[in-house]
């Protein structure tokens, strides 16, 4: 069902080999044959699919796909036929049998002649560079890197292996981890928002610090991360950061961060391992955010967030206030007072 | 009054000609010519104007344009000597006008020395392929399309006729129906933010659908769009989206959805024909928007919204309730009882 | 202390130079050297570092930093052996100081062989242009002027002497005065979101103006300025811009404006001097922000802001009046009346 334009499955697999690789366990005949993954919808006889949300039952009820993730509690609503491959992770379920169906394509090595590449710098085996890269002095990049079209790395910037830098980036003043995925658009290095206000005016102030990133992160287009000041803006193992997100400098991020689109984060903040922001979160300079936290979309966070609290609303108030506030202005403006 | 080095008049018309093109009515001499248009603070004897902003009234007053579009009810306040153009949609009556006076300029065809397309790409006729512009194998480029320099096309990207894509954009993964404009820095087509939770941390759910886009589409600057998870990322006809918008991945918009700057729709959301969302707007994923409905600046939606309403604040109420809470608020705390 | 790779120091300077250069005053002895400057956690003993938060002061009383500005109330808790600089402004002491140890380099120049230059276009003396920079035809550019990687001036753009574009810019229908410093991935001068709501649908309104920059000027990697309508989008000498910032057409920004991250000005708005726009911040179109008003980070902006007021909350109204409202709903909700 996918457009093979975009997309190849790598072949069939047995209803007992997606079992197995997913832990998933399943009543149905285990030879059955399945291509490819497919949304409830649009999943043929051939298709693995899942439901996760229970927004989608009904979608699971009519679906005509042949398999499919689903926790135990729905199976008894499923269409006759269907084989059903019972976890209660279906959608994780979902993600290691899609990355079998269709895994990464392996990096076609080579060297675009329209690149524009340093004398200084060191790429490793096994990279592609497209057209229009530019690739300063003394950059180091490792194994098996991808840099992609019109991408600007600028000099002494190292770079892990693995990483998968899309088109039409800037890097600088950087060292990135392994791994690494960038898509597009993304600036990384800029200075720092750094102004000493006086009498005089806005000055200037020499942003020295550098952005680290660790290995395993994934950075969405168009986010900007700057470097820091004099500290460095640091991206832990792990970290997801969805599109168009703000980093300040000097904001440092934990292990295994979850940013959703949108976020901007102002300097000097510190966000603990495993935290997770909501959609246009804004968060304040200088402050902290304990590990776990949870912050609603469109959240503004003013003061330091304690470890695994869940917050919400601007300035952030704890979720069960804010939803209590939501309700007892409702009640208030209700009494039509005005 | 237009600066020549931009922008340049295509000639000048009469005052019948103009209303005749613009659908106003006028009682001055029809004869009078003018030779382009002008904002009511900079306008000669030779520009036309109009009044569409209660707020320009005195501008209007004080205004030296020698013809004006403006609703009947302000004719009465008209500077002496000014042609009036009356009519009900002033705005969209300049709109028509400027459009005569500054058609856009055809395309000059051809194809830089340093663009660089794949073997496999079909590029129609009539063309302008800029300098550094990376085209992939297998793209369909149609008729009189403009790619800006620099930009970056990946891999079996369809674009229809008459398509103009700005410069330092990407697109992947994505079907362009005819007439889209893109202007620079978009980025179409990449990975949604598609990982699954699990006891092993996030992990990455393949991103296995498209997006497609419609005809007479207009996309500002630095906006991205996800592709599809395994359903597409679908943009219906004639949808205005400005700068700095966030579409995630499966998120369907209908026909003429209007959005403007630093909007955010989280995935599988669906927006009906004809809805209008104001500035910085955010919408969660997995609900529904109603055809016609007006979401005002800020707003933060987390439920679906019923056709041709309008709401505000966050979390989103209908608007009426929105006005009535900001002011029961401020009538509560005006008490002082703090 | 500062990475080797991507900074270097100019040379020591003598604790009396420093106190010189930056007003600062010294009881300690004015021979010993200092080698740069470090943050008070990294700062070693030939660092000058220093204290401008109350957050800090833990790190402060526990710096190995050799010297370091601070304010005379926070001197006696100094540790042994420190030198102070005892100033009222130690951030911006310190930014002169980082200013001498790291001076911008100067630019070498030199044109990349791979920039494309039209025939028509005057690029002053001492500029240094960028691989795969795209230069239009009659752009005049003044001297000392650092074009970036992949960045594309269209048609008749002039820009000053001094400034310094970053890679993967776009800039067209605009005039730059001189010393502008743009970061990356920086989109000016794409049409405004001009649509004239008609009984057929939107149409598009010629967008017939510029956008004029002052002297000074700084602006953040991702933002976004759109060219005037008719009239000119006009941002003010001294403004300061951050990150993925969206200006519409018409906005006018006056002298010394500073606008933190991901804020957002709907057209033809006009902000005073001096202003300053927290984080997030929104404003509608056609409103006006009176010079030196201060708006807390995601405020709503939806009606003109007096001179020097401080406003905050969606919709804005004054800080002291957000504050209240803040304290009222959470006592009110605290009644538990749900």
């Amino acid at each position: 069902m996918v457009d093979t334009r975009f997309f190849r499955s790598a072949g069939s697999l047995r209803l007992s080999e997606i079992a197995a690789l997913t832990g998933a366990s399943i009543a149905a005949d285990g030879t059955r044959v399945f291509s490819g993954v497919a949304p409830l919808d649009r999943a043929g006889a051939v298709d693995v699919s899942f439901l996760d949300n229970v927004k989608y039952v009904e979608a699971f009820v009519a679906s005509k796909a042949g398999a499919c993730f689903v926790r135990q509690k729905y199976a008894g609503r499923a269409p006759q036929g269907m084989a059903l491959l019972i976890t209660e992770e279906p959608y994780y379920a979902y993600a290691l049998a899609a990355q079998r169906f269709y895994p990464e394509l392996p990096l076609a090595a080579g060297i675009s002649p329209q690149a524009v590449i340093a004398g200084s710098a060191a790429v490793g085996k096994g990279c592609r560079i497209d057209a229009g890269a530019a690739i300063g002095e003394h950059v180091t990049i490792g194994k098996d890197v991808h840099i992609g079209a019109n991408t600007v790395i600028g000099d002494g910037v190292e770079i892990g292996d693995g990483c998968r830098i899309g088109a039409l980036c800037s890097i600088s003043h950087a060292i990135l981890g392994k791994r690494v995925l960038l898509h597009r658009g993304i600036h990384i290095g800029q200075d720092g928002f750094g102004f000493a206000a006086s009498k005089k005016g806005a000055v200037k102030v020499p942003q020295l610090g550098r952005v680290l990133i660790g290995e395993d992160v994934e950075i969405g287009s168009g986010t900007c991360i700057d470097r820091g000041a004099g500290p460095d803006t640091v991206i832990g193992n792990g970290c997801k950061i969805d599109n168009l997100v703000q980093i300040g400098h000097n904001v440092q991020l934990g292990l295994g961060v979850i940013i959703a689109a949108q976020c901007g984060i102002a300097g000097s903040t510190r966000i603990g391992d495993g935290a997770m922001l909501g959609g246009q979160a804004g968060i304040s300079g200088h402050v902290q955010i304990g590990a776990g936290a949870k912050l609603a979309a469109q959240v503004g966070v003013m003061t330091d967030i304690p470890p695994g609290a869940t917050y919400g609303g601007s300035p952030a108030v704890p979720a069960r206030d804010w939803h209590r506030q939501t309700l007892a202005l409702a009640k208030l403006a209700g009494k039509k007072e005005e």
